[in-house]
């Protein structure tokens, strides 16, 4: 009996592990996510494809679906034990919020999740524990075992974290409640130049990275919204390829590339041509293991230069916002 | 009350945190670690100096001891709770491994350590909770407030792990034993050649990285070993730039750089020339996120393109053994 | 006897390689140049010190001079072989240009040069061929016989080309004169847009680099400005590196990190803080050996990407001109 | 009338323009010059296919032919000016060289060449002018008018040097010949071991690189052997990035990635599973500017130094020599 049978943590979530995107035009997003990108198609059933990044052993962390509304069906996080599924779904229905049962399967290669709108935010979570771990097909298959497949495109390795948006007269609310409820940390933040007490921004995690999840305030006063999503690059210098390729590429540009302040990682935001989602590819960054991380709070001074240290400046202008984002499926 | 407060994980540790170098020259190896890997000489006293990197926050990772055996003095690893400290000295005690009780300020900026000695292994580890954050001089500060000082020399970021060096008789017991009772959990591995239930390398962690610590058999029979310590780099082309600049100074080179198929992390190994230390220059490498992680066992045949998946290959050769290292301090 | 001997090629230009700078803070200077870029300092004499970058093996490629105006006080061109210099001369005054004699050693490990103004830009140019080859103090020297010194510091490995102003209303001139008279090729251009036969900008060359010499429009209608000299680094990921080290210095920071569509390189922008000379940090791009290669004309339409692929984008319009830059010394 | 029309400065070599590679198995060499290092398969003929790099202009630069010998069919050298190519024949007529004219578009998209064999190294050069200009298919086109085609797979740029082998007993004429008579200048070089006033490597060039050609000593005697042909990447980072996915594929490795003394080049040695050439992927390396520049000798004791100043070392040991090579047709 090892010292950590004698504990018992709780149920806790692992890690950000799949994203389910509407797409108007799956061969659209294929072409990007796929041919572009390099992720592997690991299986298609009818208008649904499963993707997963070099790097990933589990079936996918991409569901692409072909749909009218080109939303997000949902947000996938991992537990860490087969019980906390379960151990979640009551601890949710003691806060009396409303939860669905995801059958094992009904999203290929996954298990049984627990379905659930964040309060205050409306973004569709879902948390699970089972996850086939498929090999890759021969001609795919890498010779590394940590790696699934080999490198391909431009080399995303794996998923790294979701930004969502949320509107600002509940976005307290959903920060606190993940951070509460679901373990999140809050690692560095900012609240919202004219309305001191309420988070503009605010980027957490369950694992040492920087973030796995972040909520932003909403420049529409909408909930439920997908700022991004992002997929890590082994190194910064593979941002700048990325960049080189979908600038003489039909893939519009966001911004970037440049390094965050906030973070310290390098982005280069583009959108999926057919969903339309905003995708961003992310490399580096600093890991968080001390315990007693105080979280980073920038004031509106230092805030652009959190936003972007060097490179492509990111716009914070109140004019500016962007594409509108696409929202978020209901339970 | 939020989730995590209505369980007990138990004393845990967060992650490699410091390691007492003895030197039988200060002032050469302070060159090497902070004129040329750029690290921050944040207090001297006598003939000890304290460093860390650019993107450490706490006191220092390194110290530097003057003294006629350049062995190493302690490994510290940080708990995760401050109560930790107290639980793993009475679960030393319980299982009958003697402990010392490191006094608070003997090193300096740390709080009190338990110290004791790896069963079966003979490694110093020393166990602490606190640990000051003394902001850097003025001319060396960084703007980032999650960097302690700015970038400088070769660029190391932080402390990455520990490799140290065991007797093949007593490997198991050490390898089962810091799982078991610190947390540590195996990532990759491999058995000797000759004694097929024997490790030979086991790359453990109590973090997402590929191992924090790592165990393998001594070719000479002898524990308390280090084989070396490793320092971060912020991309694999940070380790060109160092080899470059390295192979042109009075610095010894071990091997690389190349890239290891186990951690997929590249490498570059030098030698401190003031201690003769080992010190792997290291950047890259995957993130295990995944609760249920599967060690992954290299076999023999294998084993070379894991240790070298491209670059200066490492020498698996029976007769090769590289430069001696230094063994450790007792109880 | 070989085939070239049998022929003349007549007096050539060999490629930029001295310029000397006026200071009006020497020390800060020499911070910016030798302490953060890596340049050695070779030698000083009074108030003025010449350095040189680690791959250049003359004398140097910069001259600070401590002086009230931070203006250029030359551009030096290495010619091809030792009757050039005269050859040019006698060139010059055939085409009534006035040229100085500038004797051996008043720029200290030069010989002879004539100085003359470009006519139509009013740029000093100096044309030389003899420079000594001084090897470095034993601490910096190389092992690398085609270095001169180890790589330090950002890592400006030689110098890259030139960048100045005229005045639109004789920039024509300029332009055609230098192509003529020095050899220059016409590589890439732009007209101005309200002006359709009034070269804007053109990037002109005596190497296979896209340009050694750029000449560009000034919007205040001066002649013998500098816009930029340009030091070239290895790779581009140290253009990243330098943008990382000097957004957290007391540097000046212009635009950058980004990739121009003309000439594929990589640019950050800085200015020294002793003479607010802008100083170009340049890596990549391609190169021409093609003979008749066909100039590349930029549209309008077409110019923001070419001065910006992708990054920071540099800003083409009308109200911008950021610093305004220094002028040069008469003949 | 300009100053360069005054003069005649002779026939001359621009650059290293084609190659034309035998190989036993076309769709397989296909698959690695064009779906993993990622050229643009221009145009195909029967078993002949035209391939070139994303920044080269021209019709092509590599030209695969499926034949049963996987010999070398010729090595194409542009020359600077239309008229050159018959002044190179008068010119090896004189010399007594025999030469064949290979009629224009006998290689598809080139000109009238004169072909001959290097006197003491028998490999087969080809002298062109002409070369056609065609766009790249829509899909593929940059919109970088700098670059035929958008980068991809490896992001192989343009073709770089050759390196072939020639009998120890005429390499000395071989390399004195090229030199006088083709132009080339001596960059750096190496005598044999133990005959030393044998050239055992030189590298020469016509351009600011520091080689498009080396002669190399050959060790079975053998002359008009090829040694490698280079392909040049943009980055150093793209040499690891090609090492990490040819590593993962059933591509056979030479020997890299490392870093040359020598030229300061990164280079990876893999080869071509159709026709077995083995192909350098090279980035970086120094350009030489200085018309008076010292040919670097490297003496045995810095020879290792100098092919590997790091990374994976090339054996040098009389023992070793690697896959034998295939050798060249002959006139």
């Amino acid at each position: 009996m090892t010292i950590s049978d004698r504990y018992d943590p709780g149920p806790q979530l692992a890690h950000a592990g799949t994203i389910d995107l509407g797409t108007k035009n799956l061969e659209r997003s294929l072409w990007f996510f796929r041919d572009i990108l390099g992720m592997e198609e690991v299986e298609r059933v009818g208008d649904t494809a499963y993707l997963r990044a070099y790097q990933e052993l589990g079936h996918h962390s991409l569901v692409l679906t072909q749909q009218d509304d080109a939303i997000v069906n949902s947000y996938g996080f991992r537990v860490k034990r087969p019980q906390d599924v379960e151990l979640f779904n009551e601890e949710l229905q003691r806060l009396e919020v409303e939860t669905v049962e995801v059958p094992a399967g009904s999203e290929r290669g996954r298990g049984t999740a627990v379905r659930f709108l964040v309060p205050g935010g409306d973004h569709p979570f879902e948390l699970y524990y089972d996850m086939d771990r498929p090999q890759a097909a021969e001609g795919l298959r890498s010779k590394l075992p940590s790696n699934s497949s080999t490198r391909r495109g431009l080399g995303v390795r794996r998923l790294d974290h979701f930004n969502v948006q949320t509107s600002p007269s509940t976005i307290n609310e959903a920060e606190q409640w993940v951070r509460e409820n679901l373990g999140f940390k809050r690692r560095e933040f900012a609240y919202l130049p004219d309305s001191p007490s309420t988070v503009m921004a605010s980027w957490m995690s369950v694992t040492p990275q920087m973030h796995d999840l972040a909520i932003v305030a909403n420049r529409d006063e909408k909930s439920g919204q997908l700022h991004h999503l992002a997929y890590n690059l082994e190194n910064m210098s593979d941002a700048l390829t990325a960049a080189d390729i979908l600038r003489d590429l039909d893939v519009s540009f966001g911004v970037g590339p440049g390094k965050h302040g906030i973070g310290q990682a390098m982005y280069l935001y583009v959108h999926d041509p057919g969903s339309d989602h905003r995708v961003e590819l992310y490399a580096g960054g600093y890991l968080i293991f001390e315990p007693d991380w105080e979280p980073i709070e920038w004031k509106p001074v230092d805030f652009p230069e959190g936003l972007t240290w060097y490179g492509d400046p990111i716009d914070v202008s109140p004019g500016s916002r962007g594409r509108d984002t696409t929202g978020s499926a209901s339970l």
